[in-house]
């Protein structure tokens, strides 16, 4: 099949710093190649990828300082798009809406994937308008607040097999991994530690704007003799510090539509305790993979069952649910079934949830 | 002839307060249907217009609090043309560069007007990708930073020849009015005035971006015995500030596109005073309208000249030249040349100027 992956230009696939759409888009193509497709990806210039790159603008757009309107290059590219759309069976889009008129007119079938929250008042009376366009969630819970859209499959994000690896959890402690912010309550990864008399050790960073809450909220809580604040961690620290951590903790406080850093944490066999929010219930597995919990007391007993868990069994689970082939043989079965029907002329794809079940 | 006008959504038009794109859609497309044109504008719901209105979004997404993403419903305009695209016969899009993906794919013809300034790095690699989209220019020096696009037409800016009436400026004093910020030198303008030995009346706003150069740099110079400070002043009461005026300052810092107020302060029989850069060349008739110069001394010498010219021929120049009936008579006689050119299946349409000239 000849596909192409239309990704955004902000990061370059992957992206050198954070960007959880680019990382995505990054492993679907890699892995789609590896299966033995042929892939266009429509991306920045430092992007780097198995599939055929068409660069569109030669740095990811955050990164160039002489970068003013982070739009244009995006009109750039959707000409480009059309200019192609020709040469493909598929065109897979990761630009939310920006896609959508221009798919309405193109005779290759197209689908977009939409990668995050979708609690916006904007986005029904878009979605009156774009009623038919087809889209991908990536979990049934981020469907909740916008039933609207031609939602045609929920595909689960998936990691590729390597390079993170099992590890042993030898190093006994508690891990938070991500960013400091309200919504994802490091406080209540420290509180939720001490009930649970245990180490916890946080990779996090600041942002900007979480500048004042971190000094006046966390800060203080991080001399507290059971923390441990390394500040932010790169990609290659990433591996050891799940693959030591007895558990992860999510006491997350919004309805977060994935989280990538779940299925790292299975992908080191670590299993994650984590509050019942967004696709927490779908992505962890009671008793498995770890525990989804309502409280914070709730948190600190699931902290002591999950060291009993086979951390064995969770990066199976892992492997079975959440590898980039997992994800790429989902839309690749995807992709078939929209070409079959675009080419049977039925413009609405009845509805059907895949994923890793 | 049948007609879409394609306006931003930040701004009703007309706008409530300010917005220069905007309030040249309204005037434009009051001026075409007073001329029998049939025009639809697609805008903002608390637009008023003498066109048939197509509600997009019920309010101006800069005033309403509800809109977090404020692209959104640019698509959805964008949807709404591609669905009632065959209703017209040309359709004028306002919205830069948004609408050139669609445009290369629809029948009808379109054309775009350039309302800003055009020298933005991500521009000329757009233009390489567009080099084929018909656009306007609202002056020749707006060009300058960007040859590469399609220009099919210079075209001025116009007014209605209502309400703005001759003045007599009587005032005696000099008029700055607009913005307060360092491309528009309001400090320039107080020492011309100074030299002149006049008084300087300024009318301005200060952005929250500007707050610190007016408080810093401005503020200490509004106590000199010949400056009045009026703070913000509203349409009803621009007419007298300008009319009573005895000439209109612009000691302009930077290449501005066009300049409302140089033609609002015509439409008042006020004569212009102007450094020479952007569209003042192209606007300021020497001796005639006004003066366009190098130096604070010599629009000082200028001041004193301008009191000599004809009111009167200011005013009738200003309807000559820039009133909204002319201006939608230029885009008629450019529609009518680019629906030939499309139904002779002629690409490039060959470079002409037109505009007050």
């Amino acid at each position: 099949m000849k596909i192409a992956q239309v990704a955004p230009l902000t990061e370059a696939v992957p992206p050198r710093l954070y960007g959880g759409t680019e990382r995505v888009v990054a492993y679907l193509t890699d892995a789609l190649v590896e299966l033995g497709h042929q892939v266009t990806l429509f991306a920045s210039g430092d992007s780097r990828t198995k599939g055929a790159l068409e660069p569109i603008w030669p740095q990811a757009l955050r990164l160039d300082p002489r970068v003013l309107d982070p739009f244009a290059p995006i009109f750039m590219m959707m000409a480009r798009v059309i200019q192609r759309a020709d040469e493909f069976d598929i065109i897979h889009w990761h630009l939310d809406y920006f896609g959508y008129p221009l798919i309405r007119l193109l005779h290759v079938p197209s689908v977009t994937t939409l990668h995050g929250r979708l609690d916006l008042p904007e986005l029904p009376p878009l979605y009156r308008v774009f009623g038919e366009v087809p889209v991908v969630s990536i979990s049934d819970a981020q469907r909740t607040p916008l039933p609207g859209p031609n939602y045609v499959a929920t595909i689960h994000h998936g990691l590729p097999t390597e390079p993170l690896r099992q590890g042993t959890g030898a190093g006994g402690y508690l891990a938070f991994l991500g960013r400091i912010s309200p919504e994802k309550a490091p406080d209540a990864a420290i509180r939720i530690a001490a009930m649970a008399g245990m180490k916890l050790k946080i990779a996090a960073k600041v942002d900007r704007v979480d500048e004042v809450y971190f000094n006046e909220r966390i800060k203080p809580l991080l001399a507290l003799p059971h923390v441990e604040y390394l500040g932010e961690i790169g990609e290659p620290e990433k591996g050891d510090f799940l693959g030591n951590a007895a558990a992860l903790l999510c006491p997350i406080m919004w309805p977060e539509p994935f989280g990538l850093v779940m299925i790292e944490a299975m992908a080191c066999g670590t299993p994650v305790v984590a509050f019942r929010n967004g696709s927490t219930p779908e992505l962890i597995e009671n008793g498995v993979t770890g525990f989804v919990v309502d409280t914070e007391p709730a948190a600190a007993d699931a902290v002591h069952r999950v060291l009993a868990l086979d951390r064995t069994r969770i990066r199976a689970e892992f492997e079975r649910r959440y590898s980039a082939r997992r994800m790429a043989e989902d839309y690749l079965a995807l992709y078939r079934r929209l070409i079959r029907q675009k080419a049977l002329g039925r413009s609405r794809v009845e509805l059907t949830a895949v994923g890793g079940r």
